[in-house]
């Protein structure tokens, strides 16, 4: 690797004199940042799994972004897609239909697991997950929402009441009735199990038990991750979902699946939650259904719900819902999925290179202590001791707190790889039509990088 | 005017048969509608003014969709940007900088008044809000907001909560901490006035009463909008939003003007409030800020508040904050409002065609029972008796009860005007850059289905 953390320092002097990067600091507010902190890169494009800043420097990028590019940056038949239906029509009002949203919901609805068949779109994550809370009340008339510990859901003030991570904590007090409860998560198990199937009983009795003292008849919806995402990618245990949908259905609950971050090949399957086929309610996605070329989320929405709007007002909505030019890309991104075989491929990389490939670093790295995942979606989750599994770092450290993570970072991307670090762990999320070369390379990367964090290892 | 009523539906038959009205209605939810009662039109192209369907029917854009295509349909440059953009790079996470974002977010500060200089990014108006209570309630540590009955500030859970009309109903019970009170409304007002000069003192009085027994030091913010638009073009007078500005500052709530309907440009200035020179704390904006042609939103945020998030966490986010497709859509407009002096125009054309005209109306409608507006803004509010000002038809009427103002808006489609129709008004909202030709013409058009609403005047 040629980028040394000196060369690193004089790239971002010469981004510094940009004028991108002058107004951005002007006048640019970042997500979840202190923003005096910031030095951020000024990224002038991108292709397939790499992106490269003003002076030319590229990274490979193992996060997708916000792992939303599953088909990598400036995918040729997106970009047509965009540019044709700009050409035809870029906007519309949400009470006029269109070729694009039409189609685009069809294509969803035909990838959709069961009876799910109707769309409502947003333009995000958050919003979907807001429409998927307002459908369960409306069609339930109950109130309560449950999701789980460990969990993201979006920044709108519903989706951040529903989520069960740091973030949530500056929006309190949030929207009444959500309740939260504990999922499946065996390595740091809420329930001192020892296995994963005791861990499933175990989450599942939980959530039983939230319900009754809840009371199950106050409860309108479920909403979780069918693979939680953002909050450690946490692959729920067999049965684990089959059991809540027993319980919903004990109950006239509405499962809610977020599928905003798994949706759409990212676990190897249309939606992550088909590995069990399992069928729910309701699912909201967002990111993997155009790639966020435009800006595009949604809900999914089974016949039987869908019908309590056919006479009664749907309650919600929002200017650009069904935008054509998002719904375009979408239908793009969509016909990819099937054409070139991403979902199968997924799948098949995912256990024959990337997990043995994976479990390989374990054996060299004490400082792993598990890897998880399945498809292109895996974590290392980094501990300081694997018999104690203390975490390298805190959960929700900063600054000094966090100095192995960001020292872990900064390793990957000297060596030209961008990672998605979160708390204690590196997520590897790469587009999903990354070449396996590219696929190898980002992984020796991570092996070198480890080396930073096996320093901080107890002794 | 040759569309009858007959071939009207002759056209509707047409469009049943195609794929995409058949996948619309198949899969599509549209917003605010009880799903099977619609028959939407299928659009297949705009340009200017003037959208068609697949049949290639046409009408005049007198809603500028949801009063978002500023510069109408297809606009050249915009279109030659996105599809610019698009060649070059669709889509980012928000922690990194691009070129596109940081010029929409130098314009967007040019353009905004005072200190306004930072800029958060959304995708839309309701996350805008959102994303502006979040400011106000991290720098002022208070939890309230107020807002005005008579409002609209989005559907997701925290704008819904603020907005002051019946789509909040299905939302509660709402974000805890929001209040309400009436703003000024001299045609029917709260505080039984007899003058915009007394409406403007005595809603004042009204807010200050309300402040006072809320707890001033309990409130983070105001929020309103600088002319309300969904709730019926309601112009304040002059003087008030000079007397919530002093209030604020006598009590350091922060004062959020939400110009996502009347922002860049509606109302003959970039931002409505600039009309009487007050510099709001926060500005909310959306839709014209590149015309919906991709979706953008955001909150442009004083200096002076900027500094609270310099070196503590800007505690919110989302995927595609910043978008670099929707950015460039926006650069691109920004300059034009610019390049093409719309904003003037719009101000003149506004009180020297759009008043007299609508004041013309008036004095051979007697169901005219007012006039308001201001730049490319307007509503006429219908009556059934203009003594009373009995409304044409009930707040949040439907069905039979709304029968008159569903034929008028019928008798508009009809001869090829499509009009902006909210309970017993019509709005007048048409692109910034229509012709004088279309706007006589869309006016004419209003005329004649005027004489609708007068049937239903009471004898
Ligand atoms: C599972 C899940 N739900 C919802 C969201 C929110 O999506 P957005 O950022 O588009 O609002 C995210 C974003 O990462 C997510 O991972
Ligand atoms: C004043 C105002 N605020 C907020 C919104 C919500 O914007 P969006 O529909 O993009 O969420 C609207 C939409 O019409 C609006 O008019």
């Amino acid at each position: 690797m040629t980028d040394t953390p000196i060369q690193s320092e004089q790239t971002a002097v010469t981004a510094a004199a940009s004028a991108a990067y002058r107004n951005d600091r002007a006048h640019v507010v970042h997500s979840w940042s202190a923003q005096a902190s910031l030095d951020p890169v000024v990224v002038a494009g991108g292709s397939g799994s790499r992106f490269w800043d003003e002076s030319g420097r590229t990274w490979l990028d193992f996060s997708s972004q916000l792992v939303n590019v599953n088909l990598g940056h400036q995918h040729p038949k997106l970009v047509a897609a965009i540019q044709a239906q700009a050409e035809r029509l870029c906007t519309l009002a949400p009470y006029h239909a269109n070729e694009a949203t039409a189609e685009a919901a069809r294509l969803i609805a035909q990838a959709a697991p069961g009876d799910l068949d109707k769309v409502f779109f947003t333009s995000g994550g958050a919003e979907a997950v807001e429409n998927a809370v307002r459908v369960a009340r409306h069609h339930t008339g109950r109130v309560k929402v449950l999701s789980a510990y460990r969990s993201y859901h979006g920044a709108t003030a519903g989706a951040i009441s529903l989520t069960g991570d740091p973030r949530r904590w500056g929006a309190e007090p949030g929207m009444p009735g959500t309740v939260k409860f504990w999922g499946p998560y065996a390595y740091r198990s809420a329930f001192h199990s020892d296995s994963e199937a005791q861990e499933c009983e175990r989450a599942l009795a939980h959530l039983a038990d939230v319900l009754m003292v809840e009371g199950p008849h106050t409860v309108a919806a479920i909403v979780l991750e069918s693979v939680v995402g953002g909050n450690g990618v946490l692959v729920p245990p067999d049965g684990y979902l089959r059991g809540v949908r027993e319980l919903c259905d004990r109950h006239g609950i509405v499962m809610v699946a977020d599928e905003v971050m798994v949706g759409f090949g990212r676990c190897g399957e249309w939606f992550a939650i088909d590995r069990w086929g399992v069928v729910p309610d309701l699912i909201t996605f967002a990111k993997g259904v155009n790639c966020g070329y435009v800006p595009l989320g949604g809900v999914i929405i089974s016949e039987r719900i869908a019908q309590t709007f056919a006479h009664r007002v749907f309650p919600g909505g929002l200017t650009y819902s069904g935008h054509p030019l998002a719904c375009a890309a979408a239908v793009a991104c969509l016909n990819v999925y099937r054409e070139e075989g991403l979902i199968e491929r997924v799948r098949r990389l995912g256990e024959e290179l990337v997990r043995p490939a994976l479990e390989q670093l374990k054996s060299r790295h004490p400082s792993i202590g598990e890897v998880r995942g399945l498809g292109m979606f895996w974590a290392l989750e980094l501990v300081r001791d694997p018999a104690s599994r203390e975490p390298l770092v805190p959960y929700n450290a900063t600054g000094a707190d966090n100095r192995p993570m960001a020292e872990f970072a900064a390793a990957c991307k000297d060596r030209g790889l961008w990672p998605f670090v979160h708390f204690n762990r590196v997520h590897i999320a790469p587009p999903l039509n990354i070449s396996q070369a590219d696929l190898r390379t980002g992984l020796d990367i991570i092996d070198e990088a480890l080396n930073v964090a096996d320093r901080y290892l107890v002794q």
